[in-house]
């Protein structure tokens, strides 16, 4: 007799007519007849389910076919191969033992929920189909990234999640703190005694490891953050989570191109791997969820992006036989709309957009020496606008200190970050991913809520 | 001409005699006589560095001998091979291009410093050797970890960072809040009104994922968490930090003995892994940091673990001729001062303590049915202590209610918790890594905050 896995069932793993295997799992579906019962089993190892079939005269045959969907069960049962059914092997059950009773009120029985339905119980969606599916592509399209990465000698860095900086713009930041609220120690002018909080100042939690891991990109080279951030922000879109988290890789020794090249790459080679390692959830997804999914993961893998100026962009949006919310003119902050108009309807691909306007970007970006644009560039895909934003880092110690106090940051802030120049003024260049929206554009899933598996956002913190 | 990395002089690439190639690094060190000068490079993709050698015919050969330490240079030379000496290959210089400046004032010149000193200079520090092996090691025992459980089908779960879950008893949390702490709402009680607050309750930065992460088990089988937790104690041990990273991986079907298993076969894992693809680095700690830690290192992958009970644990640490600080007694919640004269002195190897008395055990631990013990287990190491933490989860409904009474916690908040029972009570185990305690351990060095790269501490967040 032999512990299987379902997993096991759909591979090249061979099993004798009549072999005699275990498996321990859930009931997802389960009928009879008078005379024959079917249980779909699932046991997490695999997108699908094993059928497993039950004469009427195994001992406790009634029982077995009342069980609650999610009883945990043991099956005994001896392999059969049945060429021409749907179902390529099939387990005849010669035992059925109830491992751990499930109550008859479970709440996600067969029939169709609402995805916002299924938010209220995060903590049993993984159990539909669906979600089985996101949340197993979650975890290979990560490591995905770290294997392209690591294979391409990046080092991991976690940089910090509380920090003492501010968000250089990228965003409202939560507060972390160890003080009583309701006994506040006060200072002389009788405002919040920041001293006398955990850090001994205010503390926030982090917008972005970037600016902390380029200090390691100028001692290992090649070096990338995957971890969480955070916006306070209180919007309430479908792309937009409080927490979420991000790859951010920094490359020393490196321009924009070399970026483009990068971020091209490491996005290839995630939907390559999950097309090779997530073959049945993907199918799953075209099926139920976007029948465009393969489709798109298919054209990403083998057309090579399109690359135009942020310049040339603004002279395709303002041709374009479309009317814009939002009016087009050189110096707009592209907006969603404007993004997916360029990758959609104008290149029908992922897009790289450069050199934007110095004005609408950060501080840390590298001048042109146009005194217009900076060494920027997002990467843009379609369904889902802008992916990954990057630039070359402004690695001259003057300019970037006179960028500092333009932008009227408090420089005893930036006064490590300005010595990583002082001490070797490298050329460097990096980007950010963010992760849940790749999710999305991997998954075909339409609410970032969807794809993180407790989201977080204004007023929702449950489990 | 060939850009080559300096990790291409030490590996197997072929390079012709005299081969023009380049190079862009750091100096890592300058000397020069009047004839002939030498110059370390580093350009973060090795451990080790490339020997430049200049002739004093070099057009700017007087310069750059005295080019100040973190200079960025792009270095044009052939390759020369020079068996007889340490270097196996050489760059002999024929140009040398200054590509950013560094000041003179360079704080971590040659010489040696503390590392409380180099704290000071997280920012820095990993363009030192020593924190330059650290990191590396880091970043290849966090991708060693994801590929065992990648390979032995565990699915990664990102669980939430801000929660609004207590810690049961886990340990003090940190507040995050957007509330204007100078201004702060108030509810008709006077007390400030939580309502009002981002997540219209309170909230926290978690201290642990594995209730969340219990969830995806009960529908993936195996998981793991890998990400950041935080614990607001005001701890100033070598070995505490406010803010790490754990792993914890959790299991559907698996008992107590399976976690044991699997979390052998994980650390054994890792240091191969290490021992695999960080050679100079550990070679480089073993010499500067701990000259036990190769040995140790081999003799954690060669030997199988002990494993005892705890009641056997404490008949040990009674007969021994050993003064401990804190007495022992059936009961006692082992201390670092135990647990390393269990691991170091009496079994000399990584240990295994199960079944550990309930009454100093978390609720969700399974109870032995002996009415005293839980199915929980610690593995302990020599020169750390405790680095996991494990235990077969309470899985039947009807007991697991029972301890969240007996463990006075609040009944509505463990809801969804005691309905993964309800909807089949499925046996499952988990266990926790500290990952900084892990690297603790594979590098030798002996203060946590030596193996983060920008450490939160009590009183301490800069950067």
């Amino acid at each position: 007799m032999t512990e299987v896995l379902v997993k096991d069932l759909f591979s090249d793993k061979h099993f004798a007519e009549d072999e005699i295997v275990t498996l321990h799992g859930w009931v997802k579906t389960v009928r009879g007849s008078k005379r024959v019962g079917f249980i779909e089993l699932s046991d997490g190892s695999a997108m699908k389910h094993a059928q497993i079939v039950m004469m009427s005269d195994m001992d406790n045959y009634a029982e077995m076919t009342k069980l609650p969907i999610s009883t945990t069960i043991k099956v005994t049962g001896t392999v059969a191969y049945t060429p021409d059914a749907k179902q390529p092997l099939e387990i005849h059950a010669t035992a059925i033992e109830v491992e751990g009773a499930s109550d008859n009120d479970y709440p996600l029985q067969k029939k169709k929920h609402s995805y916002e339905y299924l938010r209220t119980m995060a903590h049993l969606r993984p159990r539909t189909n669906t979600f089985y599916a996101v949340f197993r592509i979650r975890s290979l399209a990560a490591f995905a990234i770290h294997q392209y990465l690591q294979e391409h000698g990046f080092t991991y860095v976690n940089t910090p999640i509380i920090t003492s900086s501010d968000s250089e713009g990228a965003g409202e930041m939560f507060r972390v703190t160890t003080l009583d609220m309701n006994n506040l120690p006060k200072n002389d002018e009788g405002k919040v005694d920041d001293h006398e909080d955990f850090f001994k100042k205010e503390t926030n939690l982090t917008v972005s490891g970037q600016l902390p891991v380029e200090a390691f990109a100028l001692a290992l080279r090649n070096v990338y953050t995957f971890g969480p951030a955070f916006r306070a922000e209180n919007s309430h879109t479908s792309r937009h989570a409080s927490e979420f988290w991000m790859i951010e890789p920094e490359m020393a020794f490196a321009d924009l191109d070399d970026i483009i090249v990068t971020s091209e790459e490491l996005l290839k080679y995630v939907v390559s791997y999950l097309l090779d390692h997530a073959k049945d959830e993907l199918d799953f997804l075209n099926g139920a969820v976007d029948e465009n999914l393969l489709d798109r993961l298919h054209q990403t893998i083998n057309e090579k992006f399109a690359r135009i100026t942020y310049t040339e962009a603004i002279e395709e949006l303002e041709k374009a036989p479309v009317k814009f919310d939002v009016p087009v003119s050189w110096g707009l902050d592209l907006q969603a709309e404007h993004e997916r108009y360029l990758c959609e309807q104008v290149y029908n691909r992922p897009t790289f957009i450069t050199d934007y306007p110095k004005a609408i970007k950060a501080f840390y970006m590298r001048d042109n020496g146009d005194g217009k644009t900076v060494a920027a560039v997002d990467m843009l895909v379609p369904q889902i606008g802008e992916l990954i934003g990057g630039s070359q880092r402004e690695e001259r110690q003057a300019q970037l200190a006179q960028k500092i106090k333009d932008y009227n940051l408090p420089p005893e802030e930036y006064e490590w970050y300005l010595e990583l120049r002082k001490y070797g003024e490298t050329p460097h260049s990096g980007f950010g991913i963010g992760f849940e929206r790749l999710l999305m554009y991997v998954t075909g899933m339409e609410n970032i809520r969807d794809v993180i598996p407790y989201p977080r956002t204004p007023g929702n913190a449950e489990f």
